[in-house]
């Protein structure tokens, strides 16, 4: 089975706006999407990055993109009132639904939640709402992103994306190959496909 | 007639890569291109930008994405080993050819020597050359860029562009609407046919 790692953070909206394309896309190039939240100030950081909108006009220019690009998929979206919000507890929670397979489901409805519904990742009865709409208990669910080997394996998961070469989310590699971006969708399929 | 606006330097690769598309793109939109040769160093500066290189990672995929984007399109491309060359003289003669009505085929023939065929375009001789490859006398167009008008064309292009709200290259306009990147032709080509 072919598979592709997708990194990205709940704060960052290029990575929702990927995000509602990938099941479509690894369905029609028969692979698998793992499902990998990485702090992304911390990427920046250590990648000798700075987040796109420090730079004023490209700021502006980006929220025009990203309407753009939510009218060519025709998925919702609606800039988030809580960015940058907190999303360190909603990005422990990908792993804990991971363990009952669940990642994508619970991934899928935190970035609607975070880009579509404006709600706030970084509230515990958001997180509890979301576990629960995927069949997660909640309160054992947000007891356990308490829990050091779940708080282990974000961290591990980032410090793993630096190495591999990771700077900016959306990353997703296929094999040794990075592609950074939405913008990049294309040639991942290529790439899968290959 | 509807026009766009392409704001570059010859020193931008992705730049290169859109002016490749550019000329299909306008004839199948019933439009025209407006060169706009800019100093990308002066657009980074005053839009407080930076080199997209200057984070080593983000470098070396570069590499890598502007051959897919290359072999995606079908045209040559070869990193430039003069880069970052000095590009001044080489945007002035695009506004000598533009006198003559030759702005394109200058513009095309400059971006092909700096990114297919790794010539120096900061040397007199490949000016020269490329003046007289489309039909400008080479002598007359290299006496033509040291005068005062040519040079004060490029610069107010330059700060024209920053106002506008360029902040990386390509930038491309169409009307009120900015366009950033090579990536973005789609758009480009919805926002004339809309």
């Amino acid at each position: 089975m072919k598979t592709l790692d997708f990194y990205f953070d709940f704060s960052s909206p290029y990575s929702y706006l990927a995000a509602t394309q990938l099941p479509a896309l690894a369905a029609r190039a028969g692979a698998t999407v793992h499902y990998r939240p990485v702090v992304l100030f911390a990427v920046f950081k250590a990648a000798g990055n700075d987040m796109p909108a420090k730079v004023p006009t490209k700021g502006a220019y980006m929220l025009k993109d990203l309407e753009r690009w939510a009218r060519h998929y025709g998925v919702p979206f609606r800039f988030s009132s809580h960015f940058p919000s907190n999303t360190l507890k909603a990005m422990r929670l990908v792993h804990v639904a991971a363990d009952q397979g669940k990642a994508e489901a619970f991934t899928q409805a935190a970035f609607r939640a975070m880009w579509a519904e404006d709600r706030d990742l970084a509230r515990p009865d958001t997180l509890a709402d979301l576990a629960r709409g995927v069949g997660l208990d909640p309160e054992a669910a947000l007891a356990a992103i308490e829990t050091q080997p779940i708080k282990d394996r974000l961290r591990a998961d980032t410090d793993a994306a630096v190495t591999r070469g990771m700077f900016g989310a959306p990353a997703i590699y296929v094999g040794d190959e990075l592609f950074w971006g939405n913008d990049r969708l294309h040639f991942v399929e290529e790439a899968l496909k290959g």
